[in-house]
């Protein structure tokens, strides 16, 4: 009878306090937030998966798991046997992750050529190794084991101070083999030892300490929200924290939520649905088709072209996702030329069609109707139709869902020179490409044919 | 008010709870609990240092303090300046920790051979490493980085199956560098984030999982009992952990508990006061003079003689004292010959002389008032002299405290052969050892007198 | 008197044994050997740099002479004090050259993959430290310590059953630290102990267990070739040993030998004249413009462009050079993706532009007089322009050393469509290229134009 | 016909140099020079085995051979698999040996408390990896990996500036590894290359470098002397060498050579015949019962006691030879405490009891002939009989070999209280040990009786 009261009135204290805050800790007043202007105009980010698993840099950053998990695979298996004593284990590889090359400058520079508007790194993954000195993970974060160094803190330094880039920062709830975690996932997620001790204080202080404009939550799958406590916190986030007003997060808060809640939606790895969705998302796609983390023995062939990585942003922004494209750097802290190259090549991209990019919307066609490698972005008055492949011996496009006007102006981006058009039977359009000679295409990968004065209703 | 009203009622029921109990977590009540009898009677245990700091194995066991704490000694300093890379700090150590020669049965067959009767093991030095896989200290333990090894359990296992030693825990409540620690410390203990997530944690799940008959408290110093929950541990200790019984703790756990309270007081370390004490108390005491834990540049002049350390067991056992003789392990997980050869050499004595030790009480005096290289010890009706010096022409000792009887017979353990006396002006005795030739020696570092039929009063 | 007969006897017999042979160890007679036409024919090589300096991995393969010799460089000495304990010298580098990923066959279907058609690897450089397990070098050789394989012998064995391409080997004479060869040089080269127990002993090991088909020599400039005895050395190669018939060797056998004897000149690194030469010369180019070996911290900036590449390639071909294109493979056994990039590139180039480049001659021309972009080789009947930059509006190419006829046709490379073009007042040629459609240039970085029927003499 | 006059003017030029000199190069000669009489006094030599073997520090410094040669041992092998990756060769160790702790001072001072009066050491063992910076093993010795220090040279130099002891340096011939020398045994020896270009170099350098008073050659006996040029360095050293005078050569310079020639003869390892031989030998035996070099895993069981040391002493130097007792130092450069009790312990003797050792002769008797625990040694008019074990009840001591006369005086070093005898019934002497009590015996594992005015013959 005491307690009932006594409840009733704890409750009652708490729902006072919370009316005073936007946000209430559940989905249904989470997901009424106004997503942050910031984050739809920037469209293109940059992820950085980077841990100690970028030491053995061998497989995948689920090097540990791929080892001594579930199912152990037999590639990892081998090359630990034939590498390292039988006594080594996984945090005995810590101390070899030096980044001595590391230099956030140097980063910071190329981050800024490859015209990405954001940047979301790793702060800590699966493994449970923190990229910055936290107060919950002692002896096991970049500053006493390996660099010696704060690297979120420094990186978060060097791009607010030398660039208009946003910052973000990758956090995975769970941690395969961390014994809380395991202790808690045994009693079937009742007790939340490992939320309260290390998940949620690891959220708190990477927010109030770098102050992430993307909070980019992973590992979440095992357990449900209710488990990892991930509405209040994003309530907080919301409507306390120093990012309140221009932080988002994704949707990997707990089994179910995915693809259902947050700021936007991630849904897949390599999420690129081909089609416009109503909610916000984002195509999370690592430039190593193999593998997020920098794996030493990298062939060229597993890693995408430039025209590949152009092909998924234009299908990616067309269908309103950013596009979060992933490299992995080395345990030395330097970025591998090849990855370097082709955010260069797509800053030199952008940096002419940035226009059909950023702050673009969605048009009323995704995918032209009738050339598939066609796809559409709008700004303002303006349509944008990139074409990914250049034709080949007729040298005319036609464009299936455009309609034209008498008054239409049709040019490629990084040239005025205005194209010869004529309007094709079934209502689109057919340009002529022969005017346009090999020296006159600036673009090397995908040509933008900016569209002025046709005809359409906003979607 | 309804605050009030609840808070009485939870304290009404605790209260309740407690009275079920025989202790209360107050030190008046768990200052009345009797010491288990095997401590008293036990007198000799071994104290074994090891840790990651068994690694650089260099000037003692407070290594990374001395390198890094508030006064950084030079010697360190250098050291690491000499022969490491600048940016090498503590924890990249610990993968050099491998205990590849960690042998349990050779170090319980050593154990047994020194006489000693039980064992205190450091589980967690102050730097926080742990001995074993412990849940609270995630890749800054045994099993995960360095040995791969559960070294408590193996080492607990080991002696349970192969000896009759008492098997205890040595447990450094802080932990210097600790950032939970820090971080309460920093705001005057007023938080107990590491007590609650960590030092209680590592308390409870070492009795728990390993039942140490001896839980060796120590670094307590900087913060009060209360900050630390001592009380309400050493209750849960003697009420209910599966060692209720037979447990014994020390007096360190919290500042101005040291000599206070506790089963036994530690006082300081190399405790010796040279008189009895009312309480029962214990000297730890390393054999290295200038070091717990393993010293590579280790000198034979920084060891202890076997004379030294039988002269400070008898001087400890008389005073009412147990000793507790500490030997640091390598990285490599041996015990290093010479310090084998003085845990054998005091087997040896102990072997001979274990009837006056053993089980053993003080007697009305400690020390001869006459002969200060004499010390007595008691058991039932008998009298024990021990004598540290042979005397080096005269071949008489006098021993003032004794009151001799005609029945008196004294000889020297390890011969039965009575020896002449003649009682001293003084009342004391006068032994003549003229009868004792060179080859009759069995001791070789120190000669007990067995006295019987003398005449006394218990003390 | 007797010594002089005996000299005399000494002299006549070797005589008599080397007019049996067809070269005499002197550069008058090994200059008369023809150049084996494979070298010529093949035009392109891959150069491969690889040692203990790929450990560092810092500034260059000069590693170790930039730290410890004449003249330490700063940026070398910082970053050994910065990342090595002090007391850490050259040698100990050596355990980290692992090699572990090192897959021979992965390395020549690149090789194939890039057109080239031999392949020069480093066996021993300045270090000292063989690649293959001599037996003058014991302990200081690739099967001893760090990678435990015979890796020359390993790459040959791919090469040779994967391939066509010739195998090369790079062979350093001096050695930096060599203490018998700082001895000879410290009695100003009078005394040979270095070269009769070292220097010699190692090329005829090489020659004999791997028959390279380039002997490149180098680190031959501080003493003559009779210090070397290299003439005898190259006698032998050319009369005797296992690849007398298809061997060819450069020019760096003694300081005043470079660009005067051998059956190529490579008179210094990057040796690009720019104009036709009367003697076969090679130009060796490192794709990173600041090493020959891996650099941990190489930047994309370092590394030459494709377009660069072709332009040397061009301009060297046209000049009657070989190409020697320099990679320099990690510790671990990769080729970096940017290098692997590079080399596809150019063997995509070379696949479609490969019949001006193969079995050329230099032209009467060599750069055209009109227009420096344009570089000329020829054919049989054929002659093959090589245009470096794409007309950006003119949409003309003026071709002023050519002369045509009425039957003059023109193509470019990778399409048969022929060509307009007028005579030009001057007498040359302007081709017109408003035929040419961005989609119908085949070639991304270089065109070649291919001339029929022009009327020229042979130069 | 000239060849023959030439090679007879060599021959006789030869001669004429050589009959300027004192020996030849041959046995017959070199067996006619008279032991340097230093070595005969200093009867206690300490051995010193270190080397990369120091770094596994496991089994024996035979690591190498046992784990890698012709048969490999069980235990080496498993070591390996357990501790160290797959590709993990024995030159990978070196740059683990430190030898951060060597400090030659504390060396020198143990050794001269130890009594010794020389000092050998391991200048290079069977592995080939030398002490000091030679250059004929570049990069396999102590100054290029590892230490980086010349270990020889700053061991030298400390013991001559702070001791008398005479230096002397051990040198194995063969090197098990050495693909020179596995060639030259390849063709059964026919081939000298090793020998030429390697050993005796080697041999030369340490002569003129370190100028050692011992040369102790071993690893000679798969070759025969001819193979190895002995007798022509040997003569060198007698005639011409730096140490001509002084130094002292042992007997292993080829099969068949030993015992049989050199100056003093070691016959075979711990050499101890128990009777006087006719040629000066040395009894060389490790304190370490199964390992000449460091074991990290040594346990004192493996250790002799100092009794046992005594023994070998008084039993080596009664029939002629000298003792050289053997330490492993550690990796570290530190030697092991239990070592230096040992060296620390046998000084303690040698400071009693050295007049019955050091310049010391053999006696007419070597083991008494009544009591197997005497052993005889003379100087001048006295003889020395060395009790090793104590009479346990009967306190008498005969001697049977001792003929006693009226002004027969007997005392135990240490003492100079004259000890009562009586003649025994078959002519020798009964000593009454009743007066000797505990305290006065000064030596602690072994008594010297000093016999004065006792009659005898000279041996």
């Amino acid at each position: 009878m005491i307690e009932k009261i006594f409840l009733s009135l704890l409750i009652f204290i708490l729902i006072n306090k919370a009316e005073n805050l936007k946000y209430n800790p559940d989905w249904s007043s989470l997901d009424t937030r106004p997503l942050p202007k910031w984050y739809d105009d920037a469209k293109v980010g940059i992820f950085i998966h980077w841990g100690v698993f970028s030491v053995p840099s061998f497989r995948s950053e689920w090097f540990w798991w791929d080892w001594q998990g579930d199912k152990p695979t037999s590639d990892v298996v081998d090359f630990m046997k034939n590498n390292y004593p039988p006594n080594f284990e996984y945090a005995d590889f810590a101390p070899e992750f030096k980044a001595e090359f590391f230099d956030p400058l140097q980063w910071v520079s190329l981050l800024n050529a490859s015209g990405a508007k954001y940047v979301v790194l790793t702060s800590k993954h699966h493994e449970g190794y923190t990229l910055w000195p936290s107060a919950y993970s002692w002896n096991w974060n970049s500053n006493d084991v390996g660099p010696h160094k704060d690297l979120v803190g420094d990186l978060a330094q060097a791009i607010r101070t030398n660039s208009s880039l946003r910052f973000g920062l990758y956090h995975s709830l769970f941690e395969w083999f961390n014994p809380l975690y395991l202790s808690d996932k045994n009693q079937s997620f009742k007790t939340q030892t490992y939320v309260k001790e290390k998940a949620l204080p690891s959220l708190y202080e990477i927010v109030n300490k770098y102050e992430p404009e993307v909070v980019w939550s992973d590992g979440d799958w095992e357990a449900q929200d209710s488990y990892w406590n991930s509405t209040a916190f994003i309530a907080w986030l919301y409507n306390e924290s120093p990012v309140k007003d221009s932080v988002v997060v994704n949707d990997r808060w707990g089994s179910g939520v995915l693809c259902q809640h947050g700021d936007f939606y991630t849904c897949q790895d390599n999420f690129n649905p081909g089609k416009l969705l109503s909610h916000k998302w984002e195509n999370c796609m690592p430039l190593d088709n193999n593998s997020w983390g920098y794996r030493r023995n990298l062939k060229l062939s597993d890693i995408l072209t430039i025209e590949e990585v152009i092909k998924s942003l234009a299908e990616t922004v067309s269908c309103g996702g950013n596009i979060l494209i992933n490299i992995g750097p080395t345990k030395e802290g330097t970025i591998a030329p090849i990855f370097e190259e082709r955010l260069r090549q797509l800053g030199e991209w952008l940096s002419i069609n940035g226009e059909a990019i950023y702050e673009s919307k969605p048009w009323k066609y995704q995918n032209d109707t009738k050339n598939s490698d066609v796809w559409y972005t709008t700004n303002g008055d303006l349509v944008y139709a990139i074409l990914l492949k250049y034709p080949q011996s007729s040298l005319k496009v036609e464009l299936g869902s455009v309609q034209i006007t008498e008054a239409t102006q049709i040019n490629i981006l990084g040239n005025d020179e205005k194209l010869q058009w004529v309007e094709s039977p079934e209502g689109g359009v057919v340009i002529d490409l022969h005017s346009v000679d090999a020296s006159s295409l600036i673009s090397k990968w995908a040509w933008t044919f900016k569209l002025e004065n046709i005809s359409y209703q906003k979607c």
